[in-house]
């Protein structure tokens, strides 16, 4: 396939992603409270998976076996997931929330950036994403009714952010290839942090969303 | 509409065992020994979402609440569940597999004695079955590998399909509307029986297919 390298690299960590987001929604299922959010749990972790066969079969277009993807990319986000593990069922939909939004915000960057077919792609895997309109009706009602639980989700919503920043560094940092396909090069350090900024104001947006910040 | 009542029942008590699958899936991938068994089981697991969205989507134009569903009739496939824990991961494969092939065959019974639109849904959610032959070449390979798996994972095949039917059986006692949707009439015990004949036959051959019995 006459394409950047940075192509398959950027699926094989996305792929982590997906499989690394999957993983932790199915262990915070257990503490679903009752039978609706169970049900919103489980169809938010069937549609990483339905995001993650998407980028399988790229991959598999592309001789790369998914997982050996998955295990090559997944403990920067196990990482991630290890330095922000909800204690309670309020925190994992803030953080259901928040990472829904964050993952939206980095594939739509993308979109703007790869060639066409990289973009249609990305935009299949993104346009699942809205699943996570039940953790945004959650978290706002229980702040509503309990406002002593505004500040504490505050501040979760600002250490995930801040935690998603650290770790995507990480990945932009060790994967040249996928840093240049993003920002035309490593050495654009402006255009690397506008996308940061650029995210971190949709952020706020998304904590406003949910009746915090 | 002008059905049976015995659809809209059968519809909320097969919702109620989506749910519980989907909630025993996801406990038992808490024993997935490596990165594809995990994928495999986020599949199987993705797959009863769907059909549980399927038959969510036609409870709703019947004014049916899928979650009063669920709480109404999940008792019995837990207490189902509650009975086949498996213990390994060997354990679980087979469940998987002879678990989805039950339901499968279930499903096709029920093909043959439902009206037009009926039929199609129970297709729909049929026709996403056959995730389950990752679970029957797992288990084909450690038996092959290990020949002193085979006895105790004869056992436990039995013992699954066992249960499932004492537990079939209990929801076609409580049910009279579904049982005489699906047999004409609660007093054709005739009918009931050859139909858990054609169960037992069947699992005979998935035994078979898994190198058991």
């Amino acid at each position: 396939m006459d394409e950047s390298p940075g192509i398959a690299k950027l699926y094989s960590v996305l792929i982590a992603g997906e499989y690394a987001a999957h993983s932790r929604l199915i262990t915070e299922l257990g503490m679903a409270p009752d039978v609706d959010s169970r049900i919103a749990m489980g169809r938010l972790a069937a549609s990483e998976m339905n995001h993650f066969d998407e980028l399988a079969a790229e991959l598999v277009k592309r001789d790369i076996d998914p997982v050996a993807a998955v295990l090559r990319y997944v403990d920067v986000f196990d990482r991630y997931h290890g330095t922000t593990n909800p204690k309670t069922w309020d925190e994992a939909m803030v953080k259901a929330y928040v990472g829904d939004g964050l993952a939206a915000d980095f594939y739509r960057e993308l979109a703007g950036v790869l060639p066409a077919d990289a973009r249609d792609v990305v935009s299949t895997v993104m346009s699942e994403t809205g699943n996570s309109q039940f953790a945004r009706d959650w978290v706002r009602s229980r702040v509503t009714a309990d406002p002593a639980l505004r500040w504490p989700l505050t501040l979760w919503g600002r250490r995930l952010l801040g935690e998603a920043i650290t770790h995507a560094q990480w990945v932009l940092a060790a994967e040249e290839d996928v840093t240049d396909l993003l920002f035309s090069s490593t050495t654009d350090l402006a255009a690397v942090s506008r996308f940061f900024d650029t995210v971190t104001e949709l952020h706020a947006q998304r904590m406003a969303d949910l009746g915090l910040g």
